[in-house]
């Protein structure tokens, strides 16, 4: 029987602002990126996401970012890899403890936003990354694109690397993500939505913009929570991935 | 053999901006409370800190605050015992990162500023330390005032509670301190600082400002970092202290 | 012909995080409080919100606060006089060049939160806010509630204080508000609300929770903007006041 | 009589944190480049340095920044030009009021840091500087690189550019600055700078590090504030133009 994880940003309000609808996401995911500080989250919101988590058997995530509340972590800043290992460190260790006082663990780390995309081709700020969750715990797995810089920063360091994939972008021929920003980049369907990642989950592959069919190995797919309909379109994805008699079940 | 830990508070410059003369007093204390980044230190200073420690063999504590950069934690803030829960729960989680990227370990936690005044009275915000400090790791040891509703909390949540003096600082008869601002409440000469250390040390007595003699049970001595002379102050209490045989010696 | 001023809390989102509808609020009102960097607000959104009120001829006012962006200005801050003086120059400055930018201009101040509750009933702090106001722009209103040290503050530094009432808070027989949090301190019917916005400013007068009849002097009314249900609310009480015949006219 | 400005960055602390000896700098120097909150400074400090200012008849102007007080403005953010302009009416507006509650007013606007670095070869930042600039006051003046994009938008916004050189900084045969980090960047010597500044004002030529003659065309010599030896080179610098003959005063 087929095995997936499903994986969503949560925990991205801060103090008397909200971020998407993270008591129906967690019903619907199996991973919980949780967002520590850096991007969005603060203490109170970290913890209240990790009881959540813990209280419906969701894998908490670090979901470590740029310092930069403002920019939502949008924004890669030029950060020297000593400044970017000790940002990491600090933030994974907050989220363990959240996750310790809440009754579970951090699991994994998945860079969030700018960091995200410098981490898949940056080799330099990817080793970074790693270095730091290996610091920390080296028996944490680290979430990201496949083929990315990060993921091959966390074999190197020992980390168990995880491969994801998105159930709401398209993808070009060569397996890269259409930017956002270009039409067709970001499906908005529900039903067109699951039946990809059905597809994606039961046989590994799915249709580029160009109609070729890309080979997709991922054990995750990452669905998005601040999207207008997100949590309709996690509820359609993880029914559809039931019916089809798949698995949801966390890496960690 | 007498045996006293001297402790001091550091890394508490913030990015661009420094305060005190950390790696001069990491040669002079035996436990170091770091400022964990809500009222001063970053993730790089607490990195580089936990690091100066671990090299000179000094534990190292949280120095957990109001999350108030701006009043450098001296400003009491009107949390909710929840709400500090959870900023204690960070702090220390993200110090214990730091610490085991350092190859050390957080073994202590005491408050600063405004946080460490209300920790003494306020019996509802000394139990939200003491359960967030508990929740993380229950073996910490808890640095305070003696008489203190934080060492109650402490061991109430079965932690270890540790008594603290100060070596620069006057006390009234009824053994409380003569509050800073007063003619008198902080010494400076160093030779009278470093005798009274002495005696404290070897005596447990010393004399309030009305010449009555007090007795003092504490296991560690509070030494300032960022005051004039703060630096030869702490090299005249450590040479007193080594001559008349005490040993100094962190107390986790 | 009667007139009346109609003021919303406006331009309190912070970087990615949105708070209230703006720009259908900004169709609504004749007076925007717009926050200023400091529990809400950025320079991004503080020069739009500008920007959007000089469109629509809506009058542009400090909402001036505690620095305290987690908080939302929501918690009462231990600042002397002259940190609370420097904080009000700071924020009306830094709006006064984002109405200039726009090409409108700061007509008047009114606190937020926790700074306006203060201000209602201390004589020192509510001096410290109109001494800044006037040091900056002696022609500025302060808007406010009825009887509080911040009016009579206002008149003794030369401002022009402005007494506002509240379309959705029920009364107590004294005149002052049934505190937050109390059964019944917040209507919720657009019509009742509506119905007793036009008593207010036609006959001023209103009826208290025990059925006493107030009698309420003031140039504006404050219609919330983050409730759910504000913009549909805000819209009735304003048709209810054209069907009047009252017209809709800042103050300033 | 020749007449040149001296200028220095000035109210750089934040909170507890200082930067530099302004009390003293602000003796010597003709216009002081304060800190507007984003890289430093905080409203406090920003009203305190422009009344030293006032005080002493020293011309105040904005030294706007990229936000980011964690790095003190030293890095490149990646705003667009739109977010940039909005930060420097802030940052503008800001101690405008400020300098208005202390009874002086801003003059000019200089850039800070990475902001100052970018704008000499970034022309469309360069220009939302100055729009940002001439939208809030289109009397002032700006302080910048001679030949950089900044006085070049600055002239065509209707505002005043002004040509500023360094007192203890070495150039390239190109009269480009010799960059931080090279050998010989930057003098040390009170002697020799205050020399090279006199010669710079008298005959507006320098020797550049091989040797070779510049002439150089400035109406302000810029000293460092923060560096070790401050307020001597600064000392010595303005004794030495005062003995030549020279008028010290601002030039707005």
């Amino acid at each position: 029987m087929a095995t997936i994880d499903l994986n969503c940003d949560l925990g991205e309000g801060f103090g008397a602002w909200a971020m998407g609808d993270d008591a129906a996401l967690l019903e619907l995911v199996t991973s919980a990126n949780v967002a520590c500080g850096f991007h969005a989250g603060d203490p109170q919101i970290m913890l209240a996401t990790c009881r959540l988590a813990a209280e419906r058997g969701v894998a908490v995530g670090a979901h470590v970012a740029y310092h930069d509340l403002h920019g939502f972590g949008r924004r890669p800043l030029p950060l020297t890899p000593d400044e970017l290992f000790a940002d990491v460190v600090h933030q994974l260790g907050a989220l363990q403890a959240a996750a310790r006082a809440a009754g579970t663990r951090v699991g994994y780390v998945k860079p969030h936003g700018a960091l995200y995309n410098v981490a898949v081709v940056d080799a330099v700020q990817a080793d970074a990354v790693a270095r730091a969750c290996a610091a920390v715990d080296p028996g944490l797995a680290v979430l990201a694109l496949p083929g990315s810089e990060l993921l091959r920063a966390a074999s190197a360091h020992g980390l168990v690397p995880v491969a994801e994939t998105f159930a709401d972008r398209a993808f070009r021929p060569d397996g890269t993500l259409v930017p956002r920003g270009l039409p067709g980049a970001v499906l908005h369907d529900p039903d067109e939505i699951a039946a990809r990642v059905v597809r994606l989950v039961t046989e590994g592959r799915v249709a580029a913009v160009d109609g070729s069919e890309l080979a997709v190995d991922a054990r995750s797919v990452c669905v998005h929570g601040d999207t207008p309909g997100a949590v309709a379109i996690a509820r359609r994805v993880r029914s559809a991935l039931e019916a089809a008699g798949v698995a949801l079940k966390a890496f960690v």
